[in-house]
C-alpha cells in the first residue's frame, strides 16, 4: 500500500504510543486530584503544553488543549467572536477566507444564525491565495476576528500570514488561523505569523485522533466553549486527556526537529510528482498554486474526463490510497467548495483528487503512484470515451 | 495503595486497551475516508457506538461520542435548550437540581449569561433529593428543560429519575441525567428512566479520560455544540476519536455484564465500611442518604474539627488515596456546593472527605482503610485538641 492520504490522518508514531502508554496504564491519575496520582497526571500535562509552547513559540499557559482541531476551530471562532463583540457592542462581523475549513465555516455560520454576526467571505485568486485588497477593503471597526486557514487542506495554499495579520492589527482585530496542515511543514511560529490564535490537530502528524490544541495569544479575550469544572484555567473545562496531551507533545516535537528537512525533501518529491502527472496523464490540471507558496507534502489535480471518486478507486485497486478532496466534509458527494471558490466549475470540480504526502514518502513510491495515475486515468476516459461510440 | 478515588477517575482496563490498540496502529484510518482503511475506521466506530446503544437501550443513531462527560453536558444543556427556545420561544427557563456538577451549572449559567436563559434551582433535602413538591411547582409552559443529575459524585444521592421525568413529560419538557457517576452501578437503561438525554464519561469505568457520550433520545431537537464537517450525522463534528470509542465501548460491555453483582458486593462492603467509621471515629457524620438509594461505590463524611484536606493528607501517608468532596471544582478551597446545598455550615463542609471505591475493591481494603481514618482523624484532633492548651 502507498498511502498518500496524510492530510486525512497519519498513524500514530510509536515514540508517541510509548509515551503516552504509563498514563495510559499506571499513572492514571486525574489531574485535578490532590494526592500523588493525580499530582505526577498534571505534571505530565504540564510538560505537555510546556512542550507545546516550545513549537508554537507561545508561553505554556497560552495552550489549551482540545479533543482536536475542530474544536480548537469552534472555540476561537466563537470564543473569540463572543468576547470581542461583548468589549466592544460594534463588532458584528467575521471575516473569513473564501475556503476555510467547515469547523470554521460552519462555526461562523452559527454566529449568524444563533447571535446574529454578519459573516464576510474574502474571495481568493485563481491559486487560493487571498486578496490582500479585499481584506482591507473588510477590515473595519465593525469587525470581531479575521480567520485564514494558513495551509489548505484541499489544494495546499500557503497564505501570507504575516502580511494579513499587519492589516489586521492595525484596525485591532484579532487574527486566528487554522494550522492543521502547516503542522510538521511550516514554522508554527505565533510571534512571527503575528496571530493570536492557532488551531492545530495531532492526528495529522503522527499523534491520535481526538486531541488537539488553541494556541491563544495573551491578552485575547475568550469566552469558553466546554463550561465546567473549571480545568485548563477556566478555558476548557472538563478531565485533561493526559495521555493523549503527551502524545501529541511527543509527536509535535518530533515533528518540529525534522520538519526543516522533511519540507525540503518532500517539495521536491512533490515537484517531481506533479511534473509526472502534468507530463504523463491527458486533461490533468494542477489546482492551487503552480510553485511557491505551496504545502509541501499536497498535490491536487482535476482529471477531465473522470470523476474523482471512481479515480480513488481504481487507484486503491493499485494500491495507492488517496483522497477526492477531503475527508472533512463526512460523506458529501457536493462539489468542493474550495475548488468553486478558485472558479472551477462545479463539472470539473467533481474530477478531483488530492495527493496528500506522509513525512516518510520515497521516490519510489511516488514514482509508482505516478504510474498507478496514468493507468487509472487511462482505464477511465478509454472507458468513458468508448461507451458513446457503441 | 488502596485507591479509593474511583469516583474522581479509574485505571483503563486492560480489555479496553487491547481493544483499542488496533486502531492506534495499523488500523489508523480516518472514519470519513473513502477507502479501505477509512471505512475500516468507520465500522470500528459504528460497533463502539452499537455496542453503547445495546448498554443505554436506545437505537446506535442516540449515541452522540463526545470528549467526555463534561462536554456532553455541555452538549445537551446549551444544545437542547436552545433548540427548545428557537421551536418555541416562550421555552426561556432551565430547570436544575441544587447539587448538579459544575459541567451542567456552568453550562445553564452560560446559558443565562450569554443568551438571557432563566434558571430555577430545585432544592435538595439534607440527604440530597430533589424535592419533588418544588419540581412540579417550577415545570410550567416556560422551561425548556430539566437536568437532574443521576447519581451524585460527593455524597452518592441517587435520584429518582422515572418519577421526576414522568413529571416533566406532563408539560413536555426533555429531562438531561449525567449519569457520569452511575455507569457501571446502576441501570442506565434510558426507557426506563424516562430521559430523552443523559451523560456519560468514559474513565469512570476503565476507559481512557478523554472519551464519553450523549444518549440523546429521538426526536429531541439539539443545536450542535461543536459545528464542522458534519460527522456524527452533523450533531458533533471532528474526525472521530475511533480508538477510544472502541475503548470505551469495551470498558462499557464489561462494566455493565459485571454491574449487578459487583453493585451488591460493593454495597455490603460500603456499608460496613460506614458502620466502621460512624462507629470508630468521634465526630464523623456520613453526608448523603443513610441508606437505600445511594451510589454501591460512595461513602462521604465529615469529620467535626478536621479540615479535609488534611485528612486527606493523613491517609496519603497511610497509603489510602481519596479526596476532599470532588476532584472537578479543580484546584477550588472553596467549600463544596453540594453539602451547602445539603444544609450544612461552610465550616463542616470543609472538613468533608469522600471514598469511592472501584468494583474489585475488597473487604481486606477497606477495613484497612477503616483503620486509617480512625488513626488520621485522632492525628488530626489530638493535635488540634492540644494546640489551645499550651
Amino acid at each position: 500500500m502507498i498511502y498518500l492520504d496524510a492530510a486525512a490522518t497519519s498513524p500514530v508514531r510509536r515514540e508517541a504510543i510509548e509515551a503516552m502508554f504509563p498514563y495510559l496504564t499506571g499513572a492514571f491519575g486525574n489531574p485535578s486530584s490532590h494526592h500523588g496520582l493525580g499530582e505526577q497526571a498534571a505534571r505530565a500535562f504540564a510538560e505537555a503544553r510546556q512542550a507545546i509552547a516550545d513549537v508554537v513559540g507561545s508561553r505554556p499557559d497560552e495552550v489549551i488543549f482540545t479533543s482536536g482541531g475542530t474544536e480548537a476551530d469552534n472555540l476561537a471562532l466563537k470564543g473569540i467572536a463572543l468576547a470581542r463583540r461583548a468589549a466592544d457592542p460594534q463588532r458584528n462581523r467575521i471575516l473569513l477566507s473564501a475556503i476555510e475549513h467547515p469547523a470554521v465555516l460552519e462555526s461562523a455560520r452559527y454566529l449568524q444564525r444563533v447571535h446574529g454576526f454578519e459573516i464576510t467571505e474574502l474571495p481568493v485568486d485563481a491559486e487560493g491565495f487571498v486578496s490582500e485588497r479585499s481584506c482591507v477593503e473588510a477590515l473595519a471597526p465593525d469587525v470581531a476576528l479575521l480567520s485564514v486557514m494558513y495551509a489548505n487542506n484541499e489544494i495546499g495554499t500557503v497564505q501570507d500570514l504575516p502580511g494579513l495579520s499587519a492589516l489586521a492589527a492595525r484596525h485591532r482585530v484579532p487574527v486566528h488561523t487554522d494550522a492543521v496542515q502547516a503542522a510538521g511543514w511550516l514554522s508554527l511560529d505565533t510571534g512571527e505569523l503575528g496571530v493570536q490564535a492557532m488551531s492545530l490537530s495531532g492526528h495529522k502528524f503522527g499523534a491520535p485522533k481526538g486531541i488537539g490544541a488553541l494556541v491563544l495569544r495573551s491578552p485575547t479575550p475568550i469566552e469558553p466553549l466546554i463550561h465546567g469544572g473549571g480545568q485548563q484555567a477556566g478555558l476548557r473545562s472538563g478531565t485533561e486527556n493526559v495521555a493523549f496531551a503527551v502524545a501529541f507533545a511527543a509527536a509535535a516535537q518530533l515533528a518540529e526537529a525534522e520538519r526543516v528537512e522533511a519540507a525540503a525533501r518532500v517539495s521536491a518529491l512533490r515537484d517531481e510528482f506533479i511534473q509526472a502527472v502534468l507530463g504523463r496523464v491527458p486533461g490533468a490540471q494542477l489546482t492551487g498554486p503552480a510553485s511557491g507558496r505551496r504545502l509541501p507534502s499536497v498535490a491536487s489535480f482535476c482529471f477531465r474526463g473522470t470523476h474523482g471518486e471512481s479515480v480513488l478507486l481504481e487507484l486503491e485497486r493499485r494500491s495507492v490510497i488517496c483522497s477526492s478532496g477531503s475527508a472533512c466534509a463526512a460523506g458529501s458527494s457536493e462539489p468542493s467548495a474550495v475548488l468553486l471558490a478558485l472558479g472551477l466549475s462545479a463539472e470539473l470540480a467533481q474530477t478531483a483528487v488530492r495527493f496528500s504526502f506522509p513525512s516518510a514518502v520515497t521516490g519510489t513510491e511516488l514514482a509508482a503512484a505516478a504510474d498507478a495515475v496514468v493507468e487509472a486515468v487511462a482505464a477511465l476516459t478509454r472507458f468513458r470515451g468508448a461507451a458513446p461510440r457503441r
